[in-house]
């Protein structure tokens, strides 16, 4: 075997792992798409019923969950615990952003809030957390 | 409907979401657990064969695409960027840790690194990540 054929090898080897990688970003992308419009669902929910933005036994729970799961799939519990932060962070972020806006204002008639026209979509940024200005560290 | 159907309505739609929230977070937490697998590969790879561990390039064509990904799924495309930026510190911060471990030293005699001993594996804590010295950011 040449030099050459171990680079070509390894370049094939790299560039294998490189797609797998990638394969798995667009999921996980994805998936936190979809997860911010369960939470903007959450945060809506709340916004009408008057139910209180924070739940901290559900964070705590939810935190406990994930790093029993990530001890599981042998990823570090702090990292996960971490990334759920992150995730919350963002969250809290967009919607203290788009609170003061007036399109985003609770809208209290509503019972079923999946199916209700959300103002704040179409005049948000291309943001899916941001017209979630109620969301719970549910996020 | 009473108020008290309305409450029970309310808690239903909040637990249905949370599951959904649960459900998606779980599947992140393993596509998180694959993809760090694929990294410690793509480190061991590059430790081996004196790869530089960073590629700029690589890394701005993973933004970029990682971009257009979350803004075709109504993802805040910063929030995704961020996000990626997150693991890649993390990965960094864990071989960094670990590249002043004497168990994980660079083996220059490995051409397949996914089949070779990984000493470091059952020395070092729990966590995928600190397996990858060598770790770039393709992580």
């Amino acid at each position: 075997m040449t030099t050459r054929d171990i680079d070509e090898n390894v370049r094939a080897e790299l560039n294998r792992l490189r797609e797998s990688i990638d394969n798995i970003d667009a999921a996980v992308v994805h998936m936190l798409a979809e997860r911010f419009k369960c939470t903007q669902q959450v945060g809506h929910l709340k916004a009408q019923h008057h139910l209180p933005p924070a739940d901290p036994d559900r964070e705590s729970r939810q935190i406990e969950r994930l790093r029993q799961l990530a001890e599981s799939a042998k990823l570090d519990p702090a990292f996960a615990e971490k990334l759920l932060n992150f995730i919350i962070a963002e969250v809290i972020r967009h919607h203290e952003t788009i609170a003061a806006s007036p399109a985003d204002s609770p809208q209290t008639d509503r019972i079923a809030p999946k199916t209700a026209p959300n103002a704040a979509a179409s005049t948000a940024t291309n943001t899916a957390a941001s017209t979630d200005p109620k969301a719970s560290p549910d996020a």
